[in-house]
């Protein structure tokens, strides 16, 4: 029985899904651009799913827009935002734990003429008040993430936002949700774009969204047929866009489900409380879903792969960036040796006790045998 | 009976290719980037379909980079080629009749200060001569589509591109080939970059590909993970990568299938000749696929309801332009008449005889009710 515990990573697409994405290969091939019934029938069963997402996200639909993942969704919202306030601005601010699909695009536009003041995280948490108190009059663009994709920390980017406007109401406000869709609520009342992307929450890899205030003024990146309101041009994806929203569906109930998460993520907790050798690196106020920890005295690669013998998968940080240190918990500035053996632990809706107990038992038989290993 | 003659605009995804997406989604959800056996086993699917494309183009698979669409390919292909190209130059040549996703872009690096000269279509063919006489040590990027979207004209880009690099081989060749893919042969050896999509081959929607020549400078435009060797960042569509090389096994005998086409074109061609109001708008040296042609004396939304009702389903231009009047057909400089009443039929290798003659029949009908109608 296959233990899967990096569900930060991507997730087991649901029968659901798969099934709303097979109706659609099946049954509706039209191009919704066309002017006939099969195109209109495509086109009717692509905008029930940007309802269903509007509605999740408590925003109207038109302020929805389908991309082909969380990346595209991030790169968009922040090429889109900085370039659309050049004019009058040049600042951007961003935290130091960001996913490289925002960090690295901010990094960007430094080539664009842009400022970058990076907020780093303390004792992993980033303080609002620090983002908050750095905006100017220049600044075009706050970015922040809602939901760590390593740690799980938690940033209240609804409290920012509505801070950030009443110092420049001018000043855009992206949130990077991907984390944190359909598992944390979220007041979208002063954000201003937000991304989210299928594959986190048992949809399929290849469709995310944007969220995008009405009236925000964004500088499109990608031209062509003039799809998405001309926001993103391209033939719809009207498969993944169903598979998204049946996968909404079955992560409905927010609330329930992270309490049923949050028994597994304390039972790990607890469960980790007999080893002398491990640290909890998550913050106390992290999300349920993500538990990361570091497993002292052992490189994260090996423990990984001893636990991926016992059909346990975690990982040792972000799927992204391969193998390479936690960008995030070097932003912690924790020391080598806890970046070095540091496992992420991430819980998805089909995870249940059984998954928190092979995980365990997994470690248990790491200290014993790998132990001998080093010896 | 469904007489689907629109596949220019979009195909019915194919049993295979269905099957193919639906085995990802069952079975190998891991993300090709994690570390452990789950991903890597979804890597190497992933990594079988660029093998099967790449063979299919006779390139090496590490110059295959799958993006969510041929829009997405041409504006990677053109901001990528031009931006890192304008240290030493701003000129960029394009055909008058190219499908919005090049057109739209190269009219975006305008606001970049590159020059755009454009070169119109003469009886609906585009001369290469006169492209290649325009070529300077300024030229960073010429960009032309292999077969038009509308009309099925063909140009010889390789030829092109061969004549471009022999007056400035710094010079860029871009190919939009997402109506040739699979349909028509092609020589990529000067080829810079070219563009294909899926679902125009009987694949999704949702998927698309960049051949990009090995050691080609192009900059990127979407930033995060590294994915795609860094060219493309964003977590893998490993369904429809899948998805899309099975339909591209099913188009493997691209003369045979040519042949076929041609024979149902020909029947086309044929049975539009009793009617007195037609004019063929299609060059002489079009693909099989597309057939253009002018049903005058009636306007083409009419004549597209009057068959849809007959289960017969045409368009009057590119699925992208939603009904508007066709661009390619106004490059032409045709006149309204014809632009007005423009019909375009598109060939799949699903399509049969019975297709041709449920069209033929319509149209009969057609000249016969409409025109009561009309009186």
């Amino acid at each position: 029985m296959v233990h899967y515990l990096d569900n930060a990573a991507t997730t087991p697409v649901s029968e659901k899904s798969a099934e709303a994405v097979m109706e659609i290969l099946r049954d509706y091939y039209g191009n919704p651009s066309s002017l006939y019934s099969i195109g209109i029938k495509a086109s009717k069963k692509y905008e029930h799913a940007r309802e269903v997402i509007a509605e999740s996200l408590g925003c109207r639909p038109e302020e929805i827009f389908f991309t082909g993942c969380g990346t595209e969704s991030n790169n968009l919202a922040i090429f889109g935002a900085a370039r659309a306030r050049k004019a009058w601005g040049n600042e951007v601010i961003v935290t130091g734990y960001e996913h490289p699909s925002v960090q690295n695009t901010v990094d960007a536009l430094k080539d664009e003429g842009f400022e970058v003041i990076t907020i780093a995280p303390k004792n992993g948490v980033i303080e609002p008040e620090e983002i908050i108190s750095h905006v100017s009059p220049k600044t075009v663009l706050v970015t922040a993430m809602m939901v760590n994709n390593e740690t799980g920390a938690m940033l209240d980017v609804p409290y920012i936002s509505k801070k950030v406007k009443e110092i420049n109401k001018r000043t855009a406000v992206h949130c990077d949700f991907v984390q944190g869709y359909m598992k944390e609520k979220i007041d979208l009342a002063a954000i201003d774009t937000l991304s989210a992307s299928g594959h986190k929450i048992n949809a399929p890899k290849g469709i995310g969204i944007l969220y995008m205030r009405k009236g925000f003024n964004l500088r499109k990146t990608q031209f062509g047929g003039g799809q998405e309101k001309g926001i993103r041009s391209g033939t719809e994806n009207i498969a993944f866009a169903c598979g998204f929203a049946a996968a909404v569906e079955e992560h409905k109930d927010i609330e329930g489900n992270a309490r049923k998460i949050a028994a597994l993520k304390a039972m790990l907790t607890e469960g980790l409380g007999e080893f002398d050798n491990v640290t909890i690196n998550s913050p106390e106020s992290s999300t349920p879903y993500v538990l990361n920890f570091s497993f002292e005295g052992y490189r994260s690669e090996t423990v990984l792969h001893f636990l991926e013998a016992r059909d346990v998968y975690v990982s040792s940080g972000s799927a992204c960036s391969k193998g390479e240190r936690s960008h995030t918990l070097e932003a912690m500035k924790l020391p080598s040796k806890l970046v070095d053996s540091a496992i992420r632990v991430s819980f998805g809706l089909q995870n249940t006790e059984d998954d928190v107990k092979a995980l365990l038992d997994g470690l248990r038989e790491a200290g014993q045998s790998l132990m001998k290993a080093k010896r």
